[in-house]
């Protein structure tokens, strides 16, 4: 066996048994080592920001990682901005950036790049395997990293360490650490601050926002009158039945307002909240001024283990009672009028089935379904988490490889769309089960927002000609059919309860362009 | 003003008027300062991979620097794949990326990352703007360092230091010195290699095959029995009237075969060239061991010049005879029977007009038409320089704005194509003079032929789905059209000869998909 072998060897014995793909010369023996091993599913994607963005929706709701196979440095360059993403999502993943050959290296050909320098600001881990001898070791290290520090491990393989000969060896799971243990000082000082009579906030981020967490949560915030707010994650359990925290909001001013009656915080995943940007004369830091902050725990610690510890230090029971949401989905009433952001949202909550995935790149359009939210059936929330825009479809196609039992529902805005379009290939070959709406408002229209924020009202041609999206309009039924992916448009909101209700009786991919 | 008025004015008063964009947030104060400039030309491309590739394909036909605009580190992510490839063709390019406000970043908001660490990997020069008083001095800076060094430069503008108020300041163009010197002793060492009576090759890049410097070549070759070869450069001039150099085969054992008797190669602008690869047992350097190698000039230098001085040096005269291509178009036959790589090829070739841009990224479908490009009219070929596939539409872009009066015929194969598709929507948003065609062969066709080089000749399934691109099969033609580009198919020669004819009679962008 070779090197490349014993790389696809370590990864199944450690249950990574799908490879989201771009390959390239330099991986062949890589390919042809996968190919052995049929018990690999490798997953095509036909630009890598699909694959890094694929693997890091599949590791979000599968709770394991995938490996991404991605060709030299430009490869990885592709495939950057979602592992930008998947580093701020916290999501466990192993890349596999092939590599020329170890001596060919010194001859600059030209595809070679310093590929660690590109890797390291998107990656909780770097690591290049020396040689076939080392596959084993570094492979073992890049799971092991990836699994304890919840992030994004790069492994480069140079073409000799995947070609040359190693001995098989006998192989087991690599053995996890347990979390880090949650500090009992901040964990007396956290329920000190609850029992203080101060109005306190709890932010919750990251696994503190799966049903279990949130019901602890909930348990401790209905015994104390303590807030619950989360910040944008991974993944976020919603709907009735379960406990619902308040996104803390995007924009600065409402921020600071929904947060400005807090006295104590207490952070666990992320920590106290800052602004997505700074405007000249707002704060950066959500909170106020002389807000004391408690960063309970951390992504690395066990988050709902955390939050049981809190309930426990000030008296709470595992049976104590919580607010959750109830089901209404039912009573909405169906909309009309216009085809807008709001009136979809509204469309899409009624019908939204039990258990779904909801994909969130909606951008400017998606406040209202996390309104409608708690009333709805249980599903899982999964949202655009470091804004690099152009994670939708990917994530989509990485949710329903995970899931392949539950709708998957992608809101797509469609500018961002535009940057991964080409995932929807990768949905029409592994005929995923996914409805994506794209809201085709044929603009960026946060950054015309963002434009009117910094005093231009009036735009000129060149503002238009970098913020409208619009001479010519993109054609997204085209586009998508193109890739294989059956697609419909909607202009009325008629036409668009209609295609959705229609496409959520199907299997396979279905995309409705809403024009907006 | 602010600084990112003095950013624009630094630009423009050193002949940078077109700025290729995918503004965000952190950039809207730029993109008011560009709003207030019609005379700079702003083109968004909906994806930064087609940012940086049409910027590439811009400076390289319009022989000076365009700029571009970029958010963030995600935003300078997704261009760098191209970035790599401008950094192989040593592109001048001024990249402007917008950063958080200097205070901000200490909040670690969800979009920071580390731009340096990811710009330096694939530019020359990297520098960050501290305040907007820096503006100017480090605009001009970027500026200076891509023309003189011919790369990348990237300019890191934080958003407090482009809404800094600055004093209106009376600026001027930068001042670039003249290039470097050839070595008096390597010019000398040229000269005695070329009388000695050894076999000797003149291997040139870059700027050494615009015409006129071709020409000196051939006068040397001519007078002294050198053989001319070419390297994959940002441009070549090629067609009837000129003199054609070699291309050094890409494939490792032709190029070791086509080297093998020289005993002194002289390059110019590129160095001895090595294998694109390497491979178990073959040699990564493709001259034999015992060349000796006399890199008379680099990128940076004049080669033009150097050629001059070489011709002086061994006393070849300016009007000494030199073998050009001898124009043959009209004489070579119509292609028949089936639709291929090979007679698309013979079908372009007989139509290729006067002064087209050939750009060039048909990947495993290309070489019968460099072969017939001496016989054909003057015309400039265009390829991939660095191997990052996804840049032949990008190209065909920044080619056309850069040139308005000339065709530009893209050659394009189906899977780097798809890489940046959305380039196709710039092209009719621009309505540029680019006719395309899809050489489309429904797979990775190079890397199937890589897969049988290592060996493995029966595709299992995990293979065939890494490497094929069928099951669906994409529809050029409908992607095309939903990008607002008018798009026909053929499936026989005779209809590619009778669309490629039409494509070339009319304006404006066209797509021929080439069912291969």
């Amino acid at each position: 066996m070779n090197g490349a072998d014993m790389l696809c060897d370590v990864l199944l014995v450690n249950d990574i048994d799908v490879c989201f793909a771009n390959p390239g010369t330099s991986e062949m023996h890589f390919v042809a080592a996968l190919d052995r091993k049929p018990q690999m599913r490798c997953v095509l994607g036909l630009a890598e920001g699909v694959v890094t963005g694929a693997a890091d929706g599949y590791a979000r709701m599968a709770d394991k990682p995938a490996a991404t196979l991605l060709h030299t440095g430009p490869g990885l360059a592709n495939g950057l901005a979602n592992l930008h993403n998947a580093r701020r999502a916290r999501t466990p993943m192993v890349n596999v950036v092939g590599d020329h050959a170890t001596y060919h290296l010194k001859h600059d050909a030209p595809l070679t790049s310093d590929i660690e320098g590109l890797a390291r600001p998107m990656s909780h881990w770097v690591g290049r395997i020396e040689s076939a001898a080392g596959v084993r070791t570094r492979t073992e290290e890049a799971y092991r990293e990836a699994q304890m520090r919840r992030g994004v491990s790069t492994l480069i393989l140079p073409a000799d360490a995947a070609w040359g000969e190693v001995q098989p060896e006998t192989l087991g799971p690599v053995t996890l650490p347990q979390p880090p243990a949650i500090s009992a000082d901040l964990l007396s000082a956290a329920g000190a601050a609850l029992r203080s009579g101060r109005r306190a906030v709890i932010i919750l981020a990251g696994r503190a926002l799966r049903a279990g967490a949130l019901e602890t949560a909930g348990r401790i915030a209905a015994a104390t009158g303590a807030a619950l707010f989360s910040q944008t994650s991974d993944r976020t359990a919603r709907g009735a039945g379960r406990v619902a925290a308040r996104p803390v909001p995007y924009n600065v001013d409402q921020a600071v307002q929904a947060l400005r009656e807090f006295e104590v915080a207490i952070c666990l995943g992320g920590h106290a909240p800052v602004g997505f940007f700074a405007y000249p004369g707002k704060p950066g830091a959500m909170l106020p001024a002389d807000c004391e902050v408690i960063q309970l725990a951390e992504h690395e610690h066990d988050l709902a283990g955390a939050l049981e510890a809190l309930a426990a230090e000030i008296g709470v029971r595992g049976d104590a009672p919580f607010v959750a949401g109830r089901f209404n989905q039912r009573e909405i009433a169906a909309p009309n009028g216009v085809l807008d952001a709001d009136s979809i949202s509204v469309a899409v909550a009624r019908a939204l089935p039990e258990d779904a995935i909801l994909i969130d790149e909606a951008i400017t359009s998606g406040g209202r379904l996390t309104a409608l939210s708690p009333g709805l059936v249980p599903h899982d929330h999964v949202p655009l988490t470091g804004g690099a825009i152009g994670e939708g479809i990917p994530l989509a196609v990485g949710a329903a490889i995970a899931c392949p039992q539950r709708k998957v529902v992608a809101m797509q805005a469609d500018g961002s769309g535009m940057y991964t379009v080409q995932g929807l290939w990768t949905q029409a070959r592994e005929n995923l089960d996914v409805v994506t709406v794209i809201l085709s408002n044929r603009a960026y229209a946060i950054l015309q927002g963002e434009m009117r924020n910094v005093g231009v009202n009036n735009f000129g041609r060149n503002a238009r000609r970098m913020l409208d999206l619009d001479s010519p309009d993109l054609d997204w039924c085209l586009i998508a059919r193109g890739m294989g992916v059956e697609a419909a448009r909607a202009d009325t909101i008629e036409q668009f309860i209609d295609l959705f209700g229609t496409a959520l009786t199907r299997k396979g991919p279905f995309l409705i362009e809403a024009r907006i």
